[in-house]
């Protein structure tokens, strides 16, 4: 009986919180999972928008317990050929088409399966294959049942060529700021962002910096993140997902910038 | 024990998600319903719209598991002396204002109950109806109590004048495509519809649609649907809940529309 | 275990709902306190602004059950040294920030009991304490564990010099109207309040007003809100949280209003 709460089905969709689409996949969980708590940890990811959603996936995910099964749909092929895939990674199940959408996190993985699932359902609709076929897969994994395909090998699964950090902004928050695919992790405090051409350096919390500085800083998952004190960096800035963002070859790594000049430009 | 896992309450509203509507009637659900799963499929049905409500309710709660509760809230007369009702239509319960919401659904279905609650609780608000009155309803039923009230013949709830179908948008997704009223199981599929001046035929899957083609297709909920290929129809075609859709005069079926002239008309 | 069902978690925070925030801090959440259940009661408090939080949290905390645990990150100064604090008043649990947040809650409450949490996660992050300071302590919480740090005076809370009452806006609806931080119990429903210029008297509900009349009610909470009859009036007269409404001195007590001159002034 604990088994089952210690399994939570977590989802990443660009579904939109409103609409009949995330509570039409609620409910075919609770039905093939019953006891499983659900909860949605991105509801609007850029709509079909695959690569930005392969760069949040590894660093939103990586907070949610071990054995936690992730159902992920950025699925513009729905009804085509793209097959459906789950994965194993450190511990985690992952649950989606095979579209790209798991490639950065298998990449980075230290251990990894894959499973092509050819279970198809009773009834299948053509256009939505979250409710339909990825949500009673993942009911399958959080009841503790084996994927409902054969294993094959990392490798056969579509694996875009994309780079391993990516320097764009992927995600625009509620609070204004800008996410973007580079894990600060290996980004020098020293460095000097360009975006939308302003320049910003790091600081490390908010309560750090100056009314209405542009500053970047490594945010709760890991990742480069673009922030205006007391503001809203994505309107100021016009800020968009795919917006690319640069290490600074005006300011060398250490320039002191001032926070007027930072945002004015 | 199990019993309880298999009822659901699924939520149909205007309330919007942000807001703190939604969240106190949950919070009466789980307080009267231990243990029963609460899925959201609307939140954002179109405000004070009984009609297009009506519409969407049969095609958006067939999917629900049997012995499901629905909380439907669509209830512009709340506070007047509009009644309290109880529906079973095909094994589904449905709670909610007795206005109208629920005259489609039980016009279509093959067996149907419905129940006047007198029952009122302690406390009733003048305005929110939806947490005080509706909820404590639907959790009694999703606890295997009987309605809190007495029989009455289905015919003595208010029935609207309205159509079997309707050939209006009734909602407006969040991919920008336009849910229409039609059910698409007796439309033709070499059907042409005319929707705010242009032309769309149908296809079956985006997969099969050309850039920028606006076409019609039966969604998973079975109702016709306007899309345009990776597009947004709603702001192009500028549609709103309410306009409608015909069947094409110019365009006899079976016409082959060029994609482009299909969107620019 | 029917303990466990009798508490629940209702969460307070400026977080929107899209975006991966509320997300991560439910699956915390459901992973220290399995079979608890969670609701979302605001989830767009007006961003950063601790003060109609604060006037917002007593009545919309009021109708929840007996030991519910209100988790509540309104939080502008998350990573600074503002301290983390539990407070009960009146049965109920509250946790979230020493910031001013339980101020009102406290000054009204019947019974108050406050802590200083001095308990930390191995790992915290700087910007989201919501998800990884809060979130647990709400957990031990709803397991009936104590609060994890010492108790203190009450009085040694961060306590602004606030108003009993906030005669201004603290919240816009998705309906259009307009919540205030004035609690309608202790104001005559004679009393005529101006705002954006115009003037609106008392109605009791939505069913006895004129189409396009301004009026203002009690809510469902308590509160006095402005509304326009079949209307949007914040859209209408222009309103934003922090708009001030007044008593009226050009219109005494008991003048009748004109429905189209209360509107267009």
């Amino acid at each position: 009986m604990l088994r089952y709460y210690y399994r939570m089905i977590a989802t990443f969709t660009d579904f939109g919180v409103p609409g009949p689409y995330l509570g039409q996949m609620h409910a075919v969980l609770h039905r093939e999972a019953p006891g499983v708590p659900v909860v949605d940890i991105f509801t609007d990811l850029p709509a079909f928008n695959i690569r930005a959603a392969a760069y949040l996936l590894p660093a939103y995910s990586q907070y949610l317990p071990e054995n936690n099964v992730c159902l992920c749909v950025v699925d513009p092929g729905v009804g085509t050929a793209r097959r459906a895939t789950v994965v194993q990674c450190d511990g985690r199940w992952y649950v989606g088409p095979d579209n790209g959408l798991f490639s950065i996190l298998m990449r980075r993985a230290s251990a990894a399966q894959a499973f092509i699932i050819d279970w198809r359902p009773g009834q299948l609709s053509s256009s939505f294959h979250g409710r339909d076929l990825f949500a009673p897969i993942a009911a399958t994994l959080a009841r503790s049942d084996p994927p409902p395909g054969k294993e094959i090998e990392p490798v056969q699964l579509l694996t875009p060529d994309w780079p391993q950090d990516l320097a764009e902004i992927v995600y625009l928050d509620h609070f204004g700021n800008a996410i973007t695919g580079l894990r600060a992790s290996g980004i020098s405090t020293a460095s000097i962002f360009e975006v939308a051409g302003k320049l910003c350096g790091f600081r490390r919390i908010f309560g750090e910096v100056e009314h209405g500085m542009l500053f970047w800083y490594e945010n709760s998952n890991g990742l480069v993140e673009i922030a205006l004190a007391e503001g809203y960096a994505v309107r100021e800035l016009g800020l968009e997902v795919g917006t690319a963002i640069r290490f600074s070859v005006k300011a060398p790594p250490g320039t002191p910038l001032h926070p007027r000049q930072a945002i004015r430009g």
